[in-house]
């Protein structure tokens, strides 16, 4: 049978079966994964395993079974503090039902995001899982007609092969921007996020929101473009101050874009808080440790990546999967804090 | 043939070949990688297989030609800035010669380890890079026997399909140590990591040689362990203090270990550099955007992932490797100056 064909050194099913003492069936079902068997048996067949040497043929197995008890989790990209805690996630919650995580990149890159997705389901991956995403709904359904897909940080028509988990940016961005006016800012900055990004979007509209909502209104001319990076952060502070517009807070739309603009502050000898307060957005696991340590927007990441790992093991096992936007809170550490408590250094009557 | 049999929808190789105008083996090279075809012909054959929506079955395939074009990616956690950037660099060298790395972390166990190797040899990957790894030499050149294994941050005996990277760990801590006794420090503190890696054994002991070097000798008092993380840099610099030992300075074994030593200041009030100078090492890129940003030594990490990917290319093709250690170098930025500009805080009468 070819589920159970040996590689190196020539055993069989049957050998290993016999010295661990339960028969071949129990063998494979603990090879394949398929059931829960004692621990004591599972003991037995592992040691036999080790003593023989055996390496069952993956490869083999996988054709004839169709399990390769492995996930596929496409990522935008390998380098990343945010996506690294999503990651982190699905792995950690991935290890107890037995999968292992295969992690590959698409680059922002939709044709290799396809063909990414492709190479799974050629190689057989039992669920993939998506980090965002740029393939259309229609496509992502097709291929879920083929393995069960989870989609991180979108909203989704699910169904029985696919679930798609929201991330609630506008309601994040508007209390944050809330938190500044609270704290009685009216000359906010926004440090906005590549327009190709649809969180990066929705954090821009919870910003207008949140200005409108408090009769300030909002202003084109204190929005500033970025990266979602630190140097985008960087350059996109330097051209606030360059272009000479008032402002007491600046709201950046995630946390690395914060680090560079905190370090704009920093060069021009501008305190923060007290004369600049900045909110950033994700709460990447560094932001606790800026110095100051800074007040952000905090998603629950690492949970949302458990929580991924969970439904695509439902999915695999058909079991029901019901997704709500994940609630993110704002986390007040270091950085914010009333203006005017200095006399101000930029000017804020333009 | 198995190695052409599509999958869906029915259309056979012959037809590909007809419609691109090639032969049926150019397209069975261009699909196995093989072979290099002019530019043309490629993108032909390439119309053809998007017309036909052709997807060769790589399972199959792979059991036939022994190729996956694939290439196993072992990291000991898939959520750290430092690891981050070794991918990253695999990942960009990788694309151009056509391979796709699938990144799995053995979460610095070396049972995990092993099976996770054995996986990827299970699987046909046709090459594994090691990022660090606790596998002995010998099991690794048994292992690379079956598939060519680079790995990073180690030295090994190099082979016909195994190849080490070392990286000068005592050198860089050597660098370090001393750019602060040139500046002047005579009481430098130093936050290792973990007992259990070699690399940061190794900055122990250059931090000790550059202080023997000087006369100024090694005193354990001024040493505490951390864990290469935040959370130890600030436990680590909390016991410092509390020990009541003097220092003017301190050494931390890695970047993020200064990170969580650089809050520890900023809670006591104390400025760096002007009261405490503080050095790092790695260069994760967060560290130019810290405030201020951090003095440290270079890992040139994207470069040596980079390296790395073109030295598994050169193996899988049987064509000799030559690796020597890495340059590292200091990069003096914000964090150190002289000491005693100012008064001291702490007691440095001890």
């Amino acid at each position: 049978m070819a589920t159970t064909e040996p590689t190196s050194p020539s055993v069989t099913l049957e050998e290993i079966a016999r010295v661990a003492g339960v028969s071949p069936s129990t063998v494979s079902r603990i090879l394949n994964g398929t059931v829960r068997v004692s621990p004591a048996k599972r003991e037995a067949v592992e040691q036999a395993i080790a003593q023989f040497n055996y390496r069952p043929n993956v490869l083999a197995r996988s054709l004839a079974s169709g399990k390769t008890n492995t996930i596929g989790v496409l990522t935008q990209t390998i380098a990343s503090p945010f996506y690294a805690e999503w990651l982190r996630g699905i792995e950690d919650a991935l290890y107890e039902p037995g999968f292992t995580p295969v992690f590959v990149s698409s680059r922002w890159n939709v044709t290799e995001e396809c063909s990414r997705i492709e190479q799974f389901i050629a190689r057989r991956v039992d669920g993939i899982i998506i980090l965002h995403g740029q393939l259309d709904e229609s496509r992502l359904e097709e291929f879920s007609r083929q393995t069960p897909i989870v989609v991180l940080g979108r909203s989704l028509e699910d169904g029985p092969t696919l679930a798609g988990f929201p991330i609630d940016n506008v309601q994040g961005a508007f209390d944050a921007t809330r938190h500044l006016i609270a704290e009685g800012h009216r000359k906010i900055a926004f440090i906005a996020g590549p327009t190709s990004h649809t969180d990066a979007l929705e954090r821009l509209v919870g910003y207008r929101m949140a200005l409108e909502e408090a009769g300030i209104g909002f202003d084109a001319i204190r929005v500033e473009q970025g990266d979602f990076l630190e140097a985008g952060g960087v350059a996109a502070m330097e051209r606030l101050f360059e272009r000479g517009v008032g402002f007491t807070a600046v709201f950046c739309a995630n946390d690395q874009t914060a680090y560079g603009a905190r370090l704009v502050l920093h060069r021009r000898g501008l305190r923060v808080p007290e004369d600049i307060s900045i909110v950033g957005f994700d709460d990447v696991p560094t932001s606790q440790y800026a110095t100051p340590p800074l007040t952000t927007v905090r998603q629950p990441i690492y949970d949302i990546g458990r929580q991924a790992a969970g439904a695509i093991v439902r999915l695999i096992r058909k079991e029901p999967v019901t997704l709500s936007a994940f609630p993110l809170s704002l986390i007040v550490r270091e950085t914010t804090c009333a203006p005017g408590r200095v006399e101000p250094i930029v000017d804020f009557t333009s």
